[in-house]
């Protein structure tokens, strides 16, 4: 299946890039030059981004002929090999920067969404990203964090429900704003609410809601609200699933995993992830 | 000046996380409620993306009055408000989050840019950026390198010419690159060119480089490098610009910048951003 | 909010119809004529698309007043005035037919929802659509549903789960197919899986799905599988929801929904709902 | 001839229901899986919409081989084969509705005007269609009017001229409405006059119409119409022609077609259309 | 009513021209400069354009107030004020040129256009245009014709019929191509049909082609064509009308007007007209 | 490399020109046959547009074989063979049109071009474009002028700094002016400013200006200014470099070239270049 998303975005990033035309290479390059090179890792990684990497080359010139050496998700060590390029070296070197940000970028996210996910441990709970994205990449990052052996939240603000503070506000009880959306929105998608005590996560199970996400909750409140929960259900398993949200990092993620949530987001992981390294080398 | 690409990614990215819907707004806030919020910097950051962020509430709902209290480039402590917004809550909360979202990664480039400017400290040395940037925001993140202090290099492949060890190796020389440059690019661009070596550094000045891009050099290179430069013009000032890239961190940018180099290139400030904190608080 | 898929249609329609200009109109109305005129009902109808129209006239000229006297959901009967028009009669006449294409389907869709939706009569069942919309059209469709006393199934394939047959043999069986759903996509979306037979629904029960599809089922078959979803929950109350669907129509409808499913899928209600029937009055 | 609107109305069909990803199939399929599939008809219909099934496919997955087994315009039963599929079974599954949405719709368009002409019967009369099209799609349904022995009226307002009474009213006369176009449109395009009496055919034919549309007149009028009309040019054979139109249904189309007019024009068959029925069926 | 196409090129030209931004401006005009200019004649001109100046004004700053004091068709002298300019200098400087380049193109168009109209002189031809129009602006260069005095032929391909010599080679017959056409196209059309013979202007007539083309033929052989077709429907007014083309310049279409013909197709003023001199005083 | 900017403009040419179908040639040319044409130069023309020329057959049908039978910036006199088409008849037909004026244009622009090139004659002097391009088409026409052996100013405003008269007013004086581009703008551009005056120059040439646009200077005040800046930098070689512009034609464009300056810009190259004569003849 194609990626209608990212044949957009690739385009957006060449046209910004490339433009009206690569001056030095135009001037330069002679045009029937071919050229080989090998996109590889600079440092440790978790790779993601190789289906934008290729729409880049083969968007900028169909000729280019890109073979992969290595698949979103794998783990590479400093000089692995990511991708093999041969075609048009001006056409190459014209694409090579945009192709490397989609791969630093992308591998970024995969990288430190791997590190959370070890920071877990044995722990049982999947660390998930956020609508914290950068604009126009939401759908590439949300795939770097599954490379990265994260899992995904709702993808935006169609695809799922998550009633907040300023939601039960507006209608004056939490109740309330749970009647509203089982009414409204469609039957396939479960009923989330924010919490930030355990006396409105007892109003979130009385109200019936499939997932409660525990706001800057510290981890003894967390095992708290895993027990209240846990009792609301007893003896039955419960059926509410538990979201710890809030300012978690990577010193303090094994902590909350301890706590017995069943996922833990992090924004982090989309917004303030360091590129990869990656590089050309041309043979 | 309207700025033409903002309406777009603003445009894209409002889609992507709104589309056809905000569900939970839609099924629960009552479409005549009015709601007041600011936004506020959570701790220290240098701003940037005030355009963006409005941008994004004038396509979200023209309704929506949009008050700024800080301007691009501002150095803003926790708590202060960044802008104030009026009109319907439901419109408001939908597009919360992709508001949030340029505010923090825009100002955490310009948040970092500045962090590296003050490491040069007093050195005459220029902070510039690089093209790795995020695709579809460079227009954006070059803004928020010069909100941040610091300058920006050529835009794109299209605005200047950078001329890089494969395209000397094309045609044999980096002579005969300079001539081909000069020969065919626009009169109003300087031509750079990137060495590694002081070998290639004294055959730029001698093609007659105006910029020259000194990769992956030591602070004692550097050194060398300015010392040779001066002595091929003496006893006229020098007239070729000089830029050191690669690597630089903010621990060593205060060695590079002593060399005398003119520029430091620093690919960090818009790949490595972490995300400033900003929040909407409402009334 | 704004809606910004519908100014994408809109855009498009009037393109569409108007194009390099109405020929007619700029040949024989003097730009300065004003006009008035009302949009009305000419038959029974179920309104949908109002917003449409509204931004129909809008695109064509901001110069154009819209006042509108009814509101998506009411019932018109003949002769209802929907809204009111004034400005430039040039306008208003090169925009008419698209605003009135938009309405005449719309409320086409909204009102045969509503005949559903009645002959379901006193039963709890609700009447939900399906994905089988024009293309261009689904979310302007799907409002219309809601407008004629409809509920919304998910949007489209990225915002619900629906393991259907072709997804079961792929993967052996039915159980394997959830648990592959469950593992990897957000934990903010039901499980549902669509069965042809009772032993089937057993196996769905037994997997944990959350709502189960009852895919052309008798009323007689849909009865028995209610009550098999109930003793496999009993003593509490049943968890799993049913919908059933498969060439549900105004006379069989009213059978179905006694049997005690929760949801009756109609394909109709969208792909074959014939146009109301609106026209625009000149004063 | 290939065929832009096509691309950009499926590309648009096929963002809006797959948009970032079926998450159904990408958590189950695997995705090297291939498969084989039919469309086929389910019921009696006029075929249309094959290219646009063609392009859905290869839009979806350029690896997906599409063999259509039957043609536009073909009458097909219950059970023939429309097109074979074969590819990748992840990709198939993802486009089928979108795909068969296009033919459901557009063969019941092609379905319903064959009806009508049929209902002409011997009559020279030809079915014409109007712009009372589904925004979006109005070159496909003009195709599938075509396809089912219909003829097009003009495509929009800009390759047309058709005079109505509000046009008339703002320039006081038929004759100076009439006129004004000829002075001002290219001389490529006859010119339409639509009128409601006897009277107004004579005014319209004294001014030179080249065609006039009668509209809502009884089977008694159209034929007095007819005499009016040949009268005026006797003893030649009349040039001016003549169309019908107005709530014609397929039980008064053929007393209609007897009166000797031209052309019928039916919105219906655009803008009520039922869905033809099809479905996809794995081998 | 908006002209969608002029927004579109409109924005394709400032983003050509501006895209990431005015460096000169920025770097030195502040941006609270206000600022007051006129646009003005150099030269004789028939003024074009005046939408497509307005709306550059718009969309580079919506606070710059654009008054015009000139309409298009208008016969300007030097220094003549097509419009005042009022807003903010950094605005007003960076739009100027795509302002410019508009009226300098269509005025050009339109000022050929009369000359052309001129040399035709009392004879009753009319100057119609051609599809020789440059890629992007042909709805703004055929109201350029207008504006000069001349007519519209067929905008594009979709509204006309003309049968060149290809289709007729391809079917054999002049009178096979005609009556193809007929039965295939909307009744609302015209048949045209191209001739290089007087034998094939015969058939064109028998045929019944309702306007006729004479290809490069001289003044002499025009005269004997149009008394050729006056002898077909003699004693009648002939009905077919008569369009002269080919190579027609200023200096010989005033005999080709003596000739007869009803139109005279000229493609110079589309393809070859040097720009009108106009530019831009500030105050 | 591919040139994004093409793809969308000949997408937007056909669009405009074949839109919904071309109707003469749907009604009558069998859509299987084949065809053969050569396109064809009809005078002598500097070539330019072969890429246009081929993406829009490319674009009109992937089945076109074109095969290039010379390059752009070659000299070709009557009757020389630029291109073969082969492929479907139909497709051909449609796209003929557009394909031509894209040739017709360029190939104007580029012959123009070489005939003030050759009117330079053996001065030193290179003839250089400026930004009164046809809006849309300014990345071909920038090409064009290159084939006809101009060189490029700056693309477009992003590119290149160009100080004129307006940005002096608004900042006081020439050297404030320099001094702010100096400080805001990219390192890797030439600072240019325009001058009327000698004592323009003289500022210019104090303030460090690397380029001085001599606007509308007679031959004998550009000598001077050649003279001026010469004495300002002696003994050296000067390192400012000039630049003749405004209202040279091919009469004067020889004296302006014996004065010295470097470069010579002629508006009238892409703003008022005649078509050149091309055709398509079948075989």
């Amino acid at each position: 299946m194609n990626d209608f998303n990212l044949s957009d975005i690739v385009a957006l990033a060449l046209r910004e890039d490339v433009g009206p035309g690569d001056l030095t290479t135009r001037s330069i390059i002679p045009g029937d030059l071919a050229g080989r090179a090998s996109l590889k890792a600079r440092r440790f990684m978790v790779l993601s981004g190789l289906a934008a990497a290729r729409e880049t080359m083969r968007q900028a010139d169909p000729r280019i002929i890109f073979t992969p050496l290595a698949a979103d998700g794998d783990r590479l060590g400093p000089g692995a090999e990511v991708a093999r390029l041969e075609g048009p070296a001006a056409s190459i070197l014209s694409a090579e920067r945009v192709c490397l940000n989609f791969l630093m970028r992308l591998s970024g996210v995969a990288t430190l969404t791997a590190r959370f996910v070890e920071a877990v441990g044995r722990a049982p709970a999947a660390v998930v990203d956020t609508r914290k994205t950068t604009p126009g990449l939401r759908f590439l990052e949300k795939a770097a964090v599954r490379h990265g052996g994260g899992r995904n939240h709702r993808f935006a603000l169609y695809d799922g429900l998550l009633i907040k503070d300023n939601h039960i506000a507006a209608v004056g009880s939490l109740a309330r704003a749970v009647e509203l959306a089982r009414a409204a929105a469609p039957h396939t998608l479960k009923i989330e609410v924010e919490v930030d005590t355990l006396d409105q996560l007892a109003e979130a199970l009385a109200a019936g809601a499939e997932v409660v996400l525990l706001d800057n909750m510290s981890p003894e409140e967390l095992r708290r609200a895993v027990a209240l929960t846990e009792a609301f259900y007893a003896p039955e398993p419960r059926r509410t699933r538990l979201e710890a949200s809030g300012g978690v990092t990577l010193e303090t993620i094994g902590a909350v995993a301890e706590t017995g949530v069943d996922m833990i987001s992090v924004g982090a992981v989309t917004h303030s992830a360091p590129a990869a390294d990656l590089g050309l080398d041309w043979e």
